[in-house]
């Protein structure tokens, strides 16, 4: 096996010696949880939402007074192979709609009071064509993480992390392949949804790019360099950054999760302090998510990406910290407690 | 089969003259959502949603201006069996709980902006002990039923179906039970917590509730009075009377199921404006939606019952029709469209 390109030393030493989570503040959490007017554990999920929040804000009362969604958008070269039905200068069409509030997600954070942050990666430089070539050299791919960590600079206490690229898809399907094997039939899905033909020519792109980088994908960061594209770079250094800055993550959909699995197969506990908003109607998105044991909290059959469906978690985390922190107690409500 | 008691015949009737829902008004939603800047179908059933609202409201333009809680609260007999781990007496001390903003389905409302109402069914009347005479007259069950239409009369434009009423998972359990055959154990789980002991008692006394009434079981209506609650009733009724004054129906867990399932045994096609806001933890939940061909919106481990999941599928409806309409067009926002 060659050595890894020492421009990656930080971001290995990084997700290898990750911070535990902090069990005081969750034994916290639920021992008011125990007193709330409601029968022990009958909020399912929204209870073992704010025990993730404190365990990972490493807060016996955990705030979410700062949550904050960011999109990271970059282009593709292999949109040169006509896996998608929309042209890559969509890309930053919709970052600037993201900026003027007429997306989905603009919307969703208005709504709910979340905060947006769009960081446009070099769009006017696509990732090389992966069927012909790399995606990014290991210097690049190292400093696009290293941008990536930026992300947590705003002091958010939670995070969701979604995206924009025309021809993404492609190029999380051919990182699946590299971690989990198959080939690129098992791992595209019809995107912003091409046509049969559309995807018989992902699942091709898939294949060549798995072909001519053969060799060469013997660690998850050479599969990122090679395979990967700017805005899933980011993301792991954002998802990396906030596990030592204690900030919770929530992950989006399928392409995001490709950031999740390139440190999951790094160092499995990395992405402890990740979430996963929701299963993607991308077919091989719960395939994924299973690859890692996860599975995600909502499954709306949302396709979209630009983080929405981890917007969506982020309200149901929202609501259930208002519940943790509101509701009354069995005491101060006068209502009597169970009986056995 | 004897016929059925003459008190109920206006209720029969509204429920097999059901209005059909808007076609036209689907259309023009659907009309609208091709041209917001999302791939089509890529916001999967939040645009269901809207769509559902449309039909129901018969709006091309739906609205969520006045979406309503509403929380039927009622006493059951059959607590006598030990099927409850809370006493009888927490029904009337949470309803002060709701009213008083201390509840978890108070704190949902209070924070999305979502209108609360509680009605409180003769507390201080308990049903009879299924497991030893009927729950209510068939006058009495009827007169129910037509108090629970009023709850429609604030003209909500979305109303949630839930409840409050100790021991109200045993009598859901002998309805269902009734309805679609099986055993008390098929039916039963653990409501707010009952340990196995419990359990039992919780099957024993449904499956005596059985005996004791077979013969007498021919008519979903003679099942409502003879096995169910007051709670349960008002349900029925205010779900009939939505469809009516064309006012969609979030449906929330196990027992407030039970209402659409006398409906929906009478006339399936009378629930169509009813979707089901989760499906609960209580085991047998997913299994009642099942026999009618229903799936919840929202999996979240909840068992809580008083709305709380209702309330929080409502949250997404809330923010589908906000995208809506308030997201931009691909022309207003100069986004190139799909190729193909």
């Amino acid at each position: 096996m060659p050595a890894l390109n020492p421009a990656y030393a930080d971001i290995v030493e990084l997700l290898v010696a990750v911070p535990e989570g902090d069990d005081a503040a969750v034994a916290a959490v639920r021992q008011r949880d125990a007193q709330l007017t409601k029968p022990p554990g009958s909020l399912g999920k929204l209870e073992e939402l704010v025990e993730f929040l404190a365990r990972w804000q490493h807060r016996a009362k955990p705030r979410l007074a700062n949550p904050m969604v960011t999109i990271f958008a970059g282009n593709h070269g292999v949109t040169a192979q006509g896996v998608s039905s929309f042209p890559q200068e969509v890309t930053a069409q919709m970052v600037a709609n993201f900026t003027n509030g007429g997306a989905a997600i603009s919307q969703i954070c208005a709504l709910h009071e979340i905060n947006l942050r769009v960081f446009e990666l070099a769009l006017e430089l696509p990732t090389g064509d992966i069927t012909r070539e790399a995606a990014l050299d290991d210097q690049m791919c190292a400093a696009t993480i290293a941008y990536g960590m930026e992300a947590v600079a705003g002091k958010p206490d939670l995070i969701c992390l979604g995206e924009m690229g025309i021809g993404n898809t492609t190029v999380a399907a051919a990182i699946n392949a590299a971690l989990y094997g198959g080939t690129g039939a098992d791992w595209v899905g019809r995107g912003t949804g091409v046509d049969d033909a559309g995807l018989a020519r992902k699942a091709d792109a898939v294949d060549r790019a798995l072909a001519l980088h053969a060799g060469a994908l013997d660690h998850p960061l050479s599969i990122l360099a090679r395979l990967g594209g700017r805005e899933i770079c980011a993301m792991l250094g954002a998802l990396v950054a906030a596990r030592h800055q204690k900030v919770p993550v929530i992950i989006d959909g399928y392409v995001a999760t490709t950031a999740a699995a390139i440190a999951h197969a790094i160092n499995p506990a990395s992405i402890n302090h990740c979430l996963f908003g929701h299963v993607s109607a991308e077919t091989a998105h719960g395939k994924a998510l299973a690859k890692m044991g996860q599975v995600g909290l909502l499954d709306l059959g949302l396709r979209l990406g630009e983080g929405s469906g981890a917007a969506l978690a982020a309200v149901m985390a929202k609501t259930a910290l208002h519940l943790h922190d509101n509701m009354a107690t069995f005491d101060s409500a006068g209502v009597s407690g169970k009986a056995d």
